[in-house]
C-alpha cells in the first residue's frame, strides 16, 4: 500500500482546519453563553464518579472529528459542570470571564511562546513589564512598586503563587544571615482571615507548623488584623528566642471581604524587620477606580504586593536558576543592557504568556471599561445590602466593602441555637433550587451566607432574582 | 443624560461580540500558521528594552476595538517574539501545540470553571481521573499508579510542580516521624543532568543546600545515572547521620536526553526508604509508543512519575487544606461515595479546566494519531543523526534515544582547544540566520549543539534544511 499522504486535518497546525475547527469551538462556546442560564447553576442530584461510567476506559485508537468530540462536551460534560459563567452563580468569588479575556488567552496559547527567559520570546517578556506597570498605575501603587522606579512586578498563575514565592525570598533573605538551622527559629504571622493557602505556602517553604501565628480578629475591627494584636504576638515570639519573618495583610478576606489597615501593619513590620505582603488578590482590582485606593493607602511600606513585588533582588536571588543550557542567548555579559528573565520571578521554570491577555483586556476595555464593570457589581451589591438590612428576618453580619455580602436569618430571641441550621437548610434549599449558587462563611462560630457578585453576565436584575429566591426558601424554612 | 445602555461589544460575554472578535483572532492565528515559516525564528537584532518604547506608558483610558488591538500584536509583538512554532524552531524542548490542543484550550478557557474541590464543577474534576488513567494506560504504566488500582494522577501545571509536590510529601513523612527540626538532615539525591528546577525545587521546600547531593554522570552510561553511584553518596550520608530523603530519576534530561535506569534505582531507593520520583518530562509521552515503555520498566518502584503521584495519601496530607469555605458543598460527612478534591494534589488552590484540553488532545487524534507525531519526529531525527555521524567533520556526542540530537564539530586533532569556540561560532552564525533556532548544553566541559525534533509543524523536509545550513555555516567557521 505504501505510506498514504498524511490527512491534512490530523497536521497539528494545518491553517485550514484550523480555522474550521477553532470556529467550530468558538460558535459552541457562543451558543453556551447565549443558554447558559438555563443550566442548573449547581445540579443538585450528582454523585461522584457518574462520568467515570459514561466514558470509556481507555483513549480511542483512532481519532474522532471535532464535531463528535463537541457533541460529546455537550452531553456528557456540560450537565455534570458547576456553571461559573451562569449570571446567577454568587459562590467562592466569581470568575471574571470575557470576551477581550478569551482572545488574549487565544493569543497566548495559539502563539504558544514561553517567555522563561527574555531570549525564549523578547517581546512577550517585555510585554509582561509593560503591563504590570500599566496596573501598577491604574492601581494607584506607589512609583517604588512599579519597574520604571526599580521596582517591579510578574504575573504568577496565582496568588498562591505570589505568596510562596515571597515567603522564600524573605526566608532566605533571613538564613543567609542566621544560617540555615535557624529554619526553626522563623515565625510566620497572619489573621484567622487569611486565606488559608497562606498557611500550606508556610508549610511548603519549611517554616515548622508550630511558628504560624493566626491572630484573632474581632467584629469591631470589621475582622481586619490590629498592629496591637501582631505586636503583642511578636513580642511574645522574640522573648522566647524567636524571629519574626513574615507577615501578611489581607486586602479583601476570601471568607469576609475584610481589610486589614496596611499602613499599621507595615509600619509594625518595619519595627520587627519582617517582610510585608500584601494580599490583595480579591479587592486589589477595586482599585482602578480611585474610591477603593484607600483600602492600600501605606502599601509603600510593603516588601510586596499581590503579584508586584517590591523587592525584585531578594525574590530573585531565592529563585534564580541558571543552568547551562538557558544561558546561551542570554543577556548578560553580551553587552546589551539587563533584561528580565521571568523564570527567576516565580516557581516554575515554564510560562506562558499572560502578559497578552491582559494587554488586550486592558486595550479592548480601556480604563473606563473596567471601572464601569467594578461599578456594576458594587451597586449591585450595596442594593441587595441595603435590601437584606431593611427586611427584619436578615442581618448583614459584616458591612460590605466591595461586592461581597455576607448576610443570614437573624437569631430570632437570644441564644437562639437554631439559627446556625436554619441558616444551613436556607442555603441549602437556594443551592438545591439549581437558580442559584451561594457559599458560606463561620465567623465568631455563626454560619454566614455569602454573596459574591462579579460575574460576567450577573447583572442588577440576577441580584433582584437571587433576593426574591431567598425570601421564598425563607419562608419555607422558617415554617417547617 | 440619564446612563446610557451598555455597548453590547463592552458586554463581557455577550455571545454575538464573543463570536464575532473571537472568529477574528482565529483567523489571525491562521493567518500567523500559514505564514510562521517567513519570521526569522528568532529575530537576532533585538535589544532589552525596545517594546517599552513602542507602548504606551498608561493603559488606554477608553477602549478600543478588537481589530485595532489585533493590528497592533502583528506591527509591534510578532517581530519580537522567539517563534516556538516555526518548524525550524529546534531550540529547548519544542511546545507540541496543535489545533485539538488549541480547542481543547478554548473550551477550558471558555467554560471557566475553576476544579478545585470536586463539588465546584463535577464533570472536571472527574474527567481529570478518566484522562490521567487514559494517559498511564497508554504510557504503559503499572496498574498500580492508576486511579482504578488505588493510585491516581493530576495534571499539574509543570513538571516542576510535580517535583515540589512529591518534595514535599516525601519531607512531611519524614518530618512526622522524625521531628521538625530533623530538616537539617535530609538529603536529596539526583544527577549532574537532573533539571536545575529540582535543586530549586528542595530549596523550595527547604532542605538545606548543602544537603543537595548532585552525582556525577560519565560518557559509559550515556550519562545516566547508576545505582552504584547512589549507594557510595547516601553510604557516606548515613554514616554522618544524614537521613536519605529523595531520589529524583530521569527519562531524557534535558540537557542530553539520557535516560536513568528506573528499576535498578527504584531498588537502590527501597533499600535505603527513599521517595524515589521518576521524571519522565520530556521522554516519557514517546512511551505512547511500546518501543519506547522499556525506559519506564520498574515504575512499579516509584513513589511518583512525573504528573502521576504513586502514593496519593502522602501527598494529600502534605498539601491538604480544608478551611470552612470550601466545605460547605464537599462530600465529606454527606455519605456519598468519596471525591477527588484536585487542590489536595497541588501547590496552588485555584486550577484550570485542563483535563478537558488532554481528552480533547486524545480524541481527536487517538492513539494511532499521537504515535504518529512521535514517529515523524523521532524518524526525522535518526536521520539527521546518521547524516551528523557520516560527516567525518561532526561527531554525535551521546547516541540519540528520543528526538533529541546532540552533536558538534569534532576537534580537529588532539587536544584541539579552539573546538568548543568553533561549536559557539556555528551555533551563533545558524540563529543569526534567522533561518533555525538551537540552544547548547555543556557536557564533560564540551560544548554541545542540541537540535529537538519536535514542532508542531516540523517535518523531514525542515530537518534536511537544518543540516543544509549547517553544512554551510559549519565551512564558513572552519575557513576563519
Amino acid at each position: 500500500m505504501g505510506s498514504l499522504p498524511l490527512d491534512a486535518s490530523l497536521r497539528p497546525l494545518d491553517p485550514v482546519s484550523f480555522a474550521g475547527e477553532s470556529r467550530a469551538v468558538v460558535d459552541f462556546l457562543a451558543e453556551y453563553y447565549r443558554d447558559v442560564d438555563k443550566y442548573p447553576v449547581r445540579a443538585a442530584d450528582l454523585e461522584p464518579g457518574l462520568l467515570r461510567k459514561l466514558l470509556p476506559e481507555v483513549a480511542p485508537e483512532n481519532g474522532e472529528p471535532m464535531e463528535d468530540v463537541l457533541e460529546d462536551v455537550r452531553r456528557d460534560i456540560l450537565p455534570g459542570l458547576t456553571h461559573w459563567q451562569s449570571p446567577s452563580f454568587f459562590a467562592y468569588f466569581p470568575m471574571n470571564a470575557s470576551t477581550a479575556g478569551f482572545a488574549g488567552e487565544m493569543l497566548s496559547v495559539g502563539l504558544n511562546v514561553v517567555p522563561f527567559v527574555w531570549a525564549a520570546s523578547p517581546a512577550a517578556a517585555e510585554l509582561e513589564c509593560v503591563v504590570v506597570d500599566w496596573m501598577g498605575k491604574l492601581l494607584g501603587l506607589p512609583q517604588c512598586l512599579l519597574f520604571s522606579s526599580g521596582g517591579g512586578g510578574v504575573l504568577q498563575g496565582s496568588t498562591w503563587e505570589a505568596v510562596v514565592c515571597t515567603l522564600a525570598a524573605a526566608r532566605d533573605c533571613a538564613l543567609a544571615k542566621l544560617g540555615h538551622e535557624s529554619i526553626m527559629k522563623l515565625v510566620v504571622y497572619a489573621s484567622d482571615q487569611t486565606h488559608v493557602t497562606f498557611q500550606k505556602g508556610a508549610r511548603l517553604v519549611g517554616i515548622p507548623p508550630s511558628n504560624f501565628r493566626v491572630i484573632q480578629t474581632l467584629a469591631p475591627s470589621g475582622y481586619g488584623l490590629t498592629a496591637h494584636a501582631v505586636r503583642a504576638a511578636v513580642d511574645r515570639d522574640v522573648a522566647r528566642g524567636l524571629v519574626p519573618l513574615y507577615l501578611c495583610a489581607t486586602v479583601g478576606t476570601t471568607g469576609l471581604g475584610a481589610v486589614d489597615p496596611v499602613r499599621e501593619l507595615g509600619e509594625e513590620a518595619r519595627r520587627h524587620g519582617m517582610w510585608l505582603h500584601v494580599d490583595a488578590a480579591y479587592a486589589g482590582s477595586a482599585a482602578i477606580c480611585p474610591e477603593f485606593q484607600g483600602y492600600t493607602e501605606g502599601a509603600e511600606l510593603a516588601d510586596s504586593v499581590s503579584t508586584n513585588p517590591h523587592n525584585p533582588r531578594a525574590l530573585t536571588s531565592a529563585l534564580s536558576t541558571d543552568p547551562e543550557y538557558l544561558k546561551n542567548v542570554g543577556t548578560n555579559g553580551t553587552g546589551k543592557p539587563a533584561a528580565v528573565d521571568y523564570k527567576d520571578w516565580q516557581i516554575s521554570l515554564s510560562r506562558r504568556f499572560r502578559a497578552i491577555k491582559l494587554w488586550v483586556v486592558l486595550r479592548r476595555y480601556g480604563a473606563v471599561g473596567l471601572r464601569a464593570h467594578i461599578h456594576r457589581h458594587v451597586t449591585a451589591a450595596k442594593w441587595f445590602e441595603r435590601t437584606v438590612a431593611a427586611d427584619e428576618r436578615f442581618e448583614v453580619v459584616v458591612p460590605r466593602k466591595f461586592s461581597l455580602v455576607c448576610f443570614r436569618l437573624r437569631a430570632r430571641f437570644p441564644e437562639d441555637d437554631a439559627v446556625d441550621d436554619l441558616n444551613r437548610e436556607l442555603l441549602a434549599a437556594v443551592n438545591e433550587s439549581g437558580q442559584a449558587f451561594m457559599t458560606h462563611f463561620v465567623v465568631d462560630g455563626k454560619f454566614v451566607i455569602r454573596l459574591a457578585v462579579g460575574g460576567a453576565m450577573t447583572e442588577m436584575k440576577h441580584v433582584v432574582d437571587v433576593w426574591e429566591l431567598l425570601q421564598g426558601k425563607a419562608e419555607e424554612v422558617l415554617r417547617r
